[in-house]
C-alpha cells in the first residue's frame, strides 16, 4: 500500500524518537518528523509520556504544534494543558480556527481560561472565541467555526474573489460561499465552481442558490450529523433564531461526532462506565468495568434470593434448576434485540415514527410469534426428547413464552423512557436492564412453576 | 426550527399523496413535491407500496427520479428495479454519476445488467460503469466515481478553468483538482481556492501540493473511511498499483459507510440475522430474530443437560441452583466487555496495536483484578450475610473468579480470531458467543462445586 502517503508508525520509530527526546537531539527530532502528517504525529505523542510530548510540542513551529494539539486524544490534551503556561497555550490557540480553539479551551479550567484568552494576539479571533464559548459543546453552536466566506448579495464576482483573497489565510477550506443581505441574514449559497465559471461582473444575487440547509445554534450535534449525512452536505451554515448567519459546521467535525456517538452507544450497551481504550492502564480499565459488573453481581445475588424463596418447590422438582439458564438467557437475548431495534429507529430520526401504541402492538405481535415458536420447541424437546412429564414440559414452555413477551415489552419500553428523559437509549441494551430482565424472568419462571406444578 | 429548510414529513401529507396517486392527479402530485429535497421524497416513497412509488418516479423529470432512486432504501430500489423496463432504468442511470449508477446496477440481476447498460445513451459513462462494475462493492474501487476534475501538470490556470467548465455539468462537487502527468499518474492536488487566487497564466506545476493521500482500488471501504476521518479529507483519489489515477471517493459516501458499519456492528452484537427496521413487517422482524434466539435456546437446553448431569450433587446442595443466574450473567457481562474493547481497537485500526501476547497479559490482569474483587464480594455476601457455610461461600466465590477469568479470555480471543478470518469481530459480543460462555460458566461452576463440596 505504498500509494497511501500515510505514515506507518512503528514501535521502532517511537523508540528512536523517545531516545532523541531523552538526549535532546532537537535536529534529529525535527528532521524525523518532517513531512509527517499532524494526525500521525499526534498519534505518536499520545503514546509518549507528557514531558516527552510537551518537549516535542515546544520544539515544533507553533502552527504545527497547534494542529498536533487539535488531533491529540482528549486525555493527552488535558495533561498538556495542565503543564503549559497560559501564554504558551495562547500562542498555539492563536494558530487555530475558532472551533478547534474552543474545543481546546473547553478543556481548560474555568479560572485559567480567561488568562489564556487575554494572552491571544489575534483580537478578532479572541472575540470569536469568547462568543463561541457560550454555546453548549454538543450543540451546533458548540461545533461551528467562525472562519468561512460570506458574500453580500449586492457584490459581484470580483468583490467576492477579493473577499476570498482577504480571508485565504484564515479559511483553510471554503466549500460554499454563504450569501447574506445587509443585515447578515442568510439568503443562500454559491459554490466556488460557480464563482470560477461566472464572469467578473456577475452579481452574486443573480447566481446564488436560495435553497440552502441551515441549522439553529441550539440543535443537538447528532441531529446536525444526521442532516448532513442525509442531504450529502460537506458544510452547513449555523443561524440564530432571526436567521442571522453566525458560523458554519464542516463535515470533518461531523465524522468525529458520528464516530463518538457510535462508540458511546457500544459502551452503553456493553457496560463501561467511562470512555476507555485497550491501551489504557489496567487500573483504569478495571475501574471502568467494575461498576456495571458489580450491578450484575448484585442482581445475581438478588436472583439467588428469588430462587431461594422457591427452594422447597425446587427440592421437589430438582429439574427446574436445569432450565434456569435457558429462561435467563432467552429473556436477555429478546430484551437486547427489542431494545436495539427501538434504539436504531430513535437514532435514525426516521421521518415516520410509529406511534407508541403501534410500536407496542407490533412488538407484542413479533414477541407472540417468536414466543410461541420457541415455547413449542422447548416443550417438545423437554417432553418428547428429554422424557420429562407432560406438566413439566408445559411449565418450561409456557414460562419461556411469558418471558419472551415480558422481555420484549421491557426492551421496547426502556429505550423510549430513557430517550424521553434525555438519557442515551442505547443504555437499554446494557447490563442494568439485562439484569432487571433476568430477575423478572426468574420470578415468572417460578411463578408459572408454582401454578402448574402445585409447588 | 423553521430555519432548517428540511421538509417535515407528516402522515397527512403521505396520505394526501397516496390519494393523489390513486386518482391520478398528476398536477397535484408534481406541485406538492415541488422544491422538496430528493432525500425527503425518497423517504416518502419508501413508505408507499411499489406501484405508487413507481408511479411517482415515472411522473417526475428523469434527473429528479434518478436522484430519488439513489436515495431510496435498498429494499425499495430492488423492488423498483424489478418492475421497471431496462430502457426506463437506463434513462435514470444516464442521469447519475458513475458511482451511484454502479450502486444501482449492482442490485440488478446479472443477466439483466447488460441489457440496461446497452440502453445507456451516454457512451462515455457506460464505459465508466462497465469499468467500475469490476470492483468489489465494499472496496475503494467499488466506492469511487469517475466524475472528477484532473489537470495536467503542464497546464496553466486558464486551461484548468476551461476543463472545469467542460466538466461542470458532470461533476457536481469538485473539492480538489487532481494533478497528473502525461501518463495519468497522480502527482498531487490543487484546491479551487488556489485556482481562483492564482493569475491566469500560472502553471499548475508551480502551485499544486505534492503531498496528497490516495488509496488503492482494493482497499476496504472501512479503511478508506478511517483514513478520511483521521486526516479530515472531503475527497480522496483512488489509484491503481502503478499510481495511475482512476477515480475519487467523496465524503458523503463515507458518511454512509460509517453509518452502515455502526448498524452492522450493533446488529452483530444484538443477534439479528439480517438488516431489519422497526417499520418492517412483523413476519420479517420475527424471521430476522428467530435464528439467534433459537441458538440461545438450544444453548439453554444444552445447559440443562450440564446441570442435569450434576443433579445428584444439586439435590444435596439445593442452594447451588440459586447462584446459577449469578454465574451465567457475570460470565456474559465480562465476555461482552472484553470483546467490545478488542472490537473497538480493531475498528480504530490504531497505530500501535498491542501485540497479541501483551493483550492477553493485560486482559488477564484486568480480569484478575475484577475477578478477585467480585469473587471476594460474593464470598462475603454468601458467607456473612446469607449465612451459608464457609465452604459453600468459597465455592461460589471461586467459581465466579474462574468464570471472570475464562470469560475475559474468550472475549479477547474470539474477536481476534473472527477478524483474522474476515468475519465482523463485533459478532464476538453477539448471542452465539454469549451462549457458549454461559455453557462454559456452568461447567466451571459445577466443576468447582464438585471439587470443593465433594459432590
Amino acid at each position: 500500500m505504498e500509494n497511501i502517503k500515510s505514515f506507518e508508525l512503528s514501535k521502532e520509530f517511537l523508540e528512536s524518537l523517545q531516545e532523541g527526546i531523552e538526549n535532546q537531539q532537537n535536529d534529529y527530532i525535527i528532521q524525523s518528523l518532517e513531512g509527517v502528517n499532524v494526525a500521525d504525529i499526534a498519534a505518536l505523542l499520545d503514546e509518549l509520556n507528557m514531558e516527552e510530548a510537551i518537549y516535542v510540542l515546544r520544539l515544533m513551529p507553533s502552527d504545527v504544534s497547534a494542529d498536533i494539539l487539535i488531533e491529540l486524544e482528549e486525555d493527552s490534551v488535558v495533561k498538556v494543558i495542565r503543564e503549559m503556561e497560559a501564554f504558551e497555550l495562547a500562542k498555539l490557540i492563536d494558530q487555530m480556527e475558532s472551533d478547534d480553539a474552543v474545543d481546546i479551551l473547553n478543556l481548560v479550567h474555568n479560572k485559567d481560561r480567561e488568562d489564556v484568552i487575554s494572552h491571544l494576539q489575534d483580537k478578532e479571533k479572541s472575540a470569536h472565541i469568547v462568543d463561541l464559548l457560550r454555546y453548549d459543546e454538543d450543540s451546533a453552536g458548540g461545533l461551528m467555526g467562525k472562519e468561512f466566506i460570506k458574500a453580500n448579495q449586492n457584490w459581484n464576482v470580483i468583490q467576492t474573489i477579493e473577499e476570498i483573497r482577504r480571508q485565504a489565510e484564515k479559511v483553510e477550506k471554503i466549500y460554499s460561499i454563504y450569501v447574506v443581505d445587509n443585515k447578515q441574514h442568510l439568503l443562500g449559497r454559491v459554490s466556488l465552481k460557480k464563482i470560477i465559471l461566472a464572469s467578473s461582473d456577475t452579481k452574486i444575487a443573480d447566481i446564488y442558490e436560495p435553497e440552502v440547509f441551515s441549522v439553529p445554534t441550539q440543535m443537538d450535534q447528532e441531529e446536525v450529523a444526521e442532516i448532513m449525512r442525509k442531504y450529502d452536505l460537506e458544510s452547513i451554515p449555523v443561524v440564530n433564531s432571526k436567521n442571522k448567519l453566525l458560523g458554519r459546521i464542516t463535515v470533518d467535525d461531523i465524522l468525529d461526532v458520528i464516530r463518538e456517538q457510535s462508540e458511546e452507544d457500544i459502551q452503553a450497551m456493553t457496560g463501561f462506565s467511562s470512555d476507555v481504550e485497550e491501551s489504557d492502564s489496567i487500573f483504569r480499565i478495571s475501574k471502568a468495568r467494575l461498576p456495571w459488573l458489580l450491578i450484575g453481581v448484585v442482581g445475581g445475588l438478588m436472583g439467588s434470593q428469588i430462587i431461594g424463596y422457591f427452594e422447597d418447590g425446587l427440592s421437589k422438582y430438582i429439574a427446574l434448576a436445569s432450565f434456569i439458564p435457558l429462561i435467563a438467557a432467552t429473556g436477555g437475548n429478546v430484551g437486547i434485540q427489542s431494545s436495539s431495534l427501538v434504539v436504531q429507529t430513535l437514532a435514525a430520526k426516521s421521518v415516520f415514527e410509529e406511534s407508541i401504541l403501534n410500536r407496542f402492538i407490533k412488538g407484542l405481535l413479533v414477541a407472540l410469534v417468536n414466543g410461541l415458536m420457541l415455547g413449542a420447541f422447548v416443550f417438545c424437546t423437554v417432553f418428547f426428547i428429554y422424557g420429562f412429564e407432560f406438566r413439566f414440559g408445559l411449565t418450561v414452555g409456557i414460562a419461556l413464552f411469558c418471558v419472551v413477551l415480558l422481555a420484549s415489552f421491557m426492551g421496547t419500553v426502556t429505550p423510549l423512557v430513557l430517550d424521553k428523559y434525555g438519557i442515551n437509549p442505547a443504555m437499554a441494551s446494557g447490563p442494568f436492564i439485562t439484569t432487571a430482565n433476568d430477575l423478572l424472568g426468574l420470578a415468572v419462571y417460578f411463578g408459572v412453576a408454582t401454578l402448574l406444578l402445585n409447588l
